[in-house]
C-alpha cells in the first residue's frame, strides 16, 4: 500500500464538507475561513500503542473513537464547538489496510456524531502504532471556560459517573470496559455551561480527579473542599472515582447564587465540593487531605490502557 | 523530572506572546482570535527518531529545528504566514532534560525568526522520541495557494538549490550536512509569491522534485515538460537533485506572461519548465520520461535522517 493509496482511502472516508473549510486533505495546509465574532480553541494529544492503548484488547475501531474522543472532551472543557480534526498516523508492520479503515471508521463514527470533519493529518510508518490527533473548535468570542476563573466560594461540579474507566481497565469488561474504550466526550454540556450557565471554570477529567482538580485549583489560586460524596460508576471503588484517569467528565466551578441543574443534556450534574481560600491547590475530601495523585506519564511505569 | 516541571521548563522557554494568542499553554486548548478578511492555514507533521532522524547523527537542537522547519514549510508552500506552533512530544527514556532543554532551545531559535509562538502541545513517554508539530498560520482571504491552480501554458519555477539534503544525508559534512539538518523554510518567498507574482499553484520539496512536481500536475490536471537545466545544488548529482527528499525549496507556477524575478528575498529563482496539456501528472525532463520517484515512506525501506 503506497501513501498515495492511503491518502485516497482516508479521502474517501471523509467526503462531509464543512462550511468553513475552503480546502481539505491533499494540499500542504487545510485552509479554514473562521466566522466574524468566534475565537479559535486548539487542542492536540497523542495516542500511542503499548502507551495508550494495546494492540491485544484495543480494536481498530477503538483506537480511532478513543484518538478522537480525547480531542473533542478538550475542546468540550473550553465549553466550544469541535470543527475540525487533524490526523497524524504512523503505521506499524502489522498494520494493514483493513487495520487503518477500521480506524478511520471507528473516528468518523464519533466525528459524525459530533459535527466535525476530518481535514488533514500526516502519514508515515513506525515501529509501532502513533497517533497525534488535533482538534479544532469555535466559541463565542471570549466566552471560553478556562482552568483559571474559579473563586472562593464557588460550588464545584461534575458531569456524569467518575472511575468508571478504571474498573473497565482492571477488568476488561462490561459497561466499565465499554466505558474505558469509547469515552463519550461532554460536548453537548460543555457548551451549555459557557453559554448558559456562565461556568468560572471548567475542565475535563483525564487524570483522575485528585490531580486535575489540583490543576484547576491551582490555575485559579484557590483550594478546595470536597464534601466526600462523589458519583461513584457503578462498583468502581472510591479511589478509582478519586484517581483513575480517562472519565473525560467535566470538572467545573460556579458561583454558589448561581442555579446549576440536576442534569444537562441528560447528563447527571453533582456538586461535590466548594472552593475556598487557601494555598492554591490544596484540597480537603471529607476533612482530610487528598494528595494530587493521578495519571502522570513521568512519574509512573507506562500504563497499558 | 514530572509532567508538571516539563511543561514548567517549557512555559519558561517560550516567554513569547502574539497578539492573537488570548491563552497559550497551560488549558485543556489554546485560545486564537483570528484578525478579519484572513483564512487560517493548519499543517501537522511528524518527526521519528529512526525514521526522520537519528539519535547518533542529530543534536537536540537539529530535531527542535528541524520539526519546526517541516511545518513552517508547508505555511510557506501556502503563501502565508506562520504564526502558532503546537508541539506534541513524546520522551524516550535517553531523552532527559538536558535533552528537551536542548529540542525547545533549536525549535525557539527558528520559531523567533519567524515571529512564531509555541501555544501548546501534548507530554507523554514512549521508547523512542515521537514528535507531532502543527504549525498555524494566516494569509489574507482567498489568497493561499494551492496545488491545483496551474494551468497548461504556465512556466514551472523553483526557490534556491536542489539536491542539498540528499548529498549531506550521504556524505554527513558541510554545507549539504547543515542543509539536511537545519532546512530554512521559505516563508519570506512564499509569501511574496502569494501576495506580489500571483502564482498559480506552489507547493514545497519536501520528497523530492519529481514526485512533488507530479503531484503538483495531478492536482492541477496537466503533465510538465522540464527543460533539463536544474539549480543543483554544488556537490549534488542530477539524481539527487530530482528525486531527493527534503530541500523543501518551492515548487511554483507562474503563467508565462507574468514576470517573476531572478530572486526573491535573496533567494534565486530559477525557470525550469512548464506545464502543457495531456496526461495529469506525467512529467518529461529532457524530453525523456520521469518517473515519479522520491520519499514514500510505504514504498521504500525506511529511511534514517
Amino acid at each position: 500500500m503506497r501513501e498515495t493509496d492511503l491518502i485516497g482511502l482516508i479521502q474517501s472516508l471523509n467526503a462531509a464538507q464543512a462550511p468553513g473549510l475552503v480546502k481539505g486533505i491533499g494540499d500542504d495546509c487545510a485552509i479554514l475561513r473562521p466566522k466574524a465574532g468566534e475565537d479559535i480553541l486548539v487542542t492536540t494529544d497523542f495516542l500511542l500503542e503499548d502507551v495508550h492503548f494495546l494492540r491485544a484488547t484495543h480494536s481498530a475501531a477503538d483506537c480511532g473513537w478513543k484518538a478522537l474522543a480525547r480531542g473533542l472532551s478538550d475542546i468540550a472543557a473550553m465549553g466550544g464547538t469541535p470543527q475540525y480534526a487533524f490526523v497524524s498516523l504512523a503505521l506499524a508492520p502489522w498494520s494493514d489496510a483493513r487495520w487503518v479503515r477500521g480506524f478511520y471508521t471507528g473516528m468518523q463514527r464519533l466525528a459524525q456524531r459530533h459535527g466535525v470533519v476530518v481535514a488533514g493529518g500526516d502519514l508515515t510508518r513506525s515501529d509501532k502504532v502513533l497517533c497525534d490527533i488535533v482538534v479544532l473548535g469555535a466559541v463565542r468570542r471570549g466566552q471560553a471556560l478556562c482552568r483559571s476563573g474559579a473563586r472562593p466560594g464557588d460550588r464545584l461540579y461534575v458531569t456524569g459517573l467518575l472511575g468508571g474507566s478504571a474498573l473497565g481497565l482492571e477488568t476488561q469488561h462490561g459497561a466499565a470496559w465499554k466505558r474505558h474504550l469509547r469515552p463519550e466526550p461532554r460536548v453537548e454540556a460543555g457548551r451549555a455551561l459557557a453559554a448558559r450557565f456562565k461556568a468560572t471554570a471548567c475542565m475535563d477529567l483525564s487524570d483522575g480527579l485528585a490531580l486535575d482538580l489540583h490543576r484547576l485549583c491551582r490555575e485559579s489560586g484557590c483550594r478546595a473542599e470536597l464534601n466526600g460524596t462523589l458519583p461513584v460508576f457503578p462498583g468502581s471503588s472510591i479511589q478509582q472515582a478519586l484517581a483513575g484517569g480517562e472519565d473525560y467528565e467535566l470538572l467545573f466551578a460556579a458561583p454558589a447564587d448561581r442555579p446549576i441543574p440536576h442534569s444537562i443534556a441528560g447528563l447527571p450534574i453533582t456538586e461535590i465540593g466548594h472552593c475556598s481560600k487557601g494555598s492554591p491547590g490544596r484540597i480537603r475530601f471529607d476533612g482530610n487531605p487528598l494528595p494530587a495523585a493521578g495519571w502522570d506519564p513521568f512519574s509512573k511505569p507506562q500504563r497499558s490502557s
